[in-house]
């Protein structure tokens, strides 16, 4: 099967969870307390503006991922269900940490966005060993030493976001700091990295 | 008429169907309590996963279906929009059984989402029974014994999907077992099929 | 300009507008009064599946347009952007109608359904007028006789949602009945009809 | 990298946020009061119309700067996400401006709109630099005037923006008379430009 709809289902799923999160932003108060509602609202506008990063930052990978495969199959197509049944998740566990983020509900919101972003990154994993596993779904046109960058990149994934969660377990704030200094190493590594992705393509 | 616009869509709509679940999947507690009420919101998640997994099953086999099209048609459109319209109605009964599992209102439910997978059943067959009489409109690279490999696939689900509700109307718990049985069964079956799918293409 | 990102955008529009209406398909009962309540919302069921074809009907007819178009400008661009608008606009009016039929603002939503429809005509049929006039955006494969034919059934959507609208003024009830038939007898018109749409394209 | 799955993306955000205005639009009434208050929530209407079209003029400048892209890379797709972050937030400015238009929060209302579009401006003005830098992601079959022609384009979008904002603070309600004489400028301006957009590309 060519992965073309697979494409198309995997944007359509990155998108429309990525746009729901504005559905999260709210701003419930009379006209003259309208000011100081908004301004009062920025972890809101923070949870929206991580939500839609993270979730950014998983479509270029999952971008990067599937422009390898030279075709699909039935077990790759359920692999990737799992993965894009985390991500659509995604926008649940940020609404609970943009709302419980002061209060005693810290611990239980960051834990659950831990346990999503870590299942997600367990069947990034499951997923790309399987399309890997004797190059069974690769391009022959991608060279070796490309699958195993991607398989050095994907590898960490699992234990790194694991680690957040239990983290939050201990500290939900400190694991909020850690999870955004992670987004912000990822970009910049991005942006410095000798590795010139357009060659991956 | 070109198939890509239908496949977009098509691919539209599940993805949408899909991504709206999260929606239904709320914890409204004071801080204190949210950790007692997300460990208790458990039929949600599994609410939400089950919709997600039976949803990207059938548009894998949407994917199965289109794929062996050469062309399509006004009435072929219409069938689709028809089925596609059980597909996006899925969210609501999976919301009633997520809601009402544990009480009075779990016949109700399962009941109302059994109709809907078996109407989606119905005009899924009748789609088929309508694109590949006399083959009107299949790709002649596509041979005979794929289709009635697809037939003898399409022609249980009707069947089945009104078992299963028959089954709810005297034990809504026993039917949900066996949609989830059917369900396992079916994704296992994909993988260990010896049918090679991806000749299908 | 290319057509295909502007069919990509149109494809998102109808598939997000149809799928929307499902939100407004809702239950609230306990669980003993689950069964009944599904028993007498059959109002919103009948709403969603008539809204959900009437989208449908609309997207095939967006369909059959853009697959005559050889290119896109700013202004078709923006043409067909007001035309979306009243399309993404449908799900209000479904809702109000589905909600009000049987007290005294069945007038009132009726009316606003088909003032929306009205103004998706009008739309539409300036769309057309501006890429057929002199064959402007149409491709030189499409031959004169499939213009006039579109042409045709272009001119007569806006008075017929205009003469509906009308109607539901001085009675709402007979109004839907009208909007029905109409829908039925396009869906049979296009089963029945000799001229061979996958000629056009 | 190619754009294709960019554009994918992008034009998933662009129609979701553009169909999510419609959920903002409410009629909570009995029957009787409900053509009365479908009269007097014009302002709904009117937010709902000016969101789809801003929200399509940006789309269609989207398409215009990606038309021109040979290819992307990770950095560009992450300022695309930035700027697409903007674009979906503006649902919620848009509600805030329709719901507070007569009372003492339309300052609020407006200044939040403004901070949005004046972000998006930003973001694609950074995102036009990058590519357009030494024509590092150009495509080649695109001449220099035209490059010249986008950046005369893009440059004024952000003090535009940010000047109706500081107009907003002084006077939302000429703040709004102005933000709807710039989106009406611009669309006639596009409708009379001698230049021929479609040359473009």
């Amino acid at each position: 099967m060519k992965t073309s709809r697979m494409e198309a289902f995997s944007d359509g799923i990155f998108s429309i969870a990525a746009t729901l999160l504005i559905l999260d932003v709210t701003a419930d108060a009379s006209g003259g307390a309208l000011g100081g509602t908004l301004r009062h609202s920025w972890p809101q506008y923070a949870a929206y503006a991580f939500g839609f990063i993270v979730i950014g930052i998983w479509w270029v990978n999952h971008h990067v991922f599937s422009d390898v495969l030279a075709k699909t199959d039935r077990v790759q197509l359920f692999l990737n269900t799992l993965f894009l049944a985390c991500i659509a998740f995604l926008p649940f566990p940020i609404r609970l940490v943009a709302k419980h983020v002061w209060d005693e509900g810290a611990r239980a919101a960051v834990v659950t966005y831990g346990i999503t972003t870590t299942l997600a990154s367990i069947f990034a994993l499951i997923s790309w060993m399987y399309v890997s596993k004797d190059r069974r779904l690769i391009s022959e046109k991608v060279d070796q030493e490309t699958i195993d960058h991607i398989t050095r990149l994907i590898i960490p994934g699992a234990p790194i976001n694991a680690g957040a969660t239990l983290v939050a377990l201990w500290s939900p704030h400190f694991a909020i700091v850690l999870l955004l200094a992670l987004t912000f190493f990822y970009v910049l590594g991005t942006y410095l990295s000798k590795r010139d992705w357009s060659e991956v393509n």
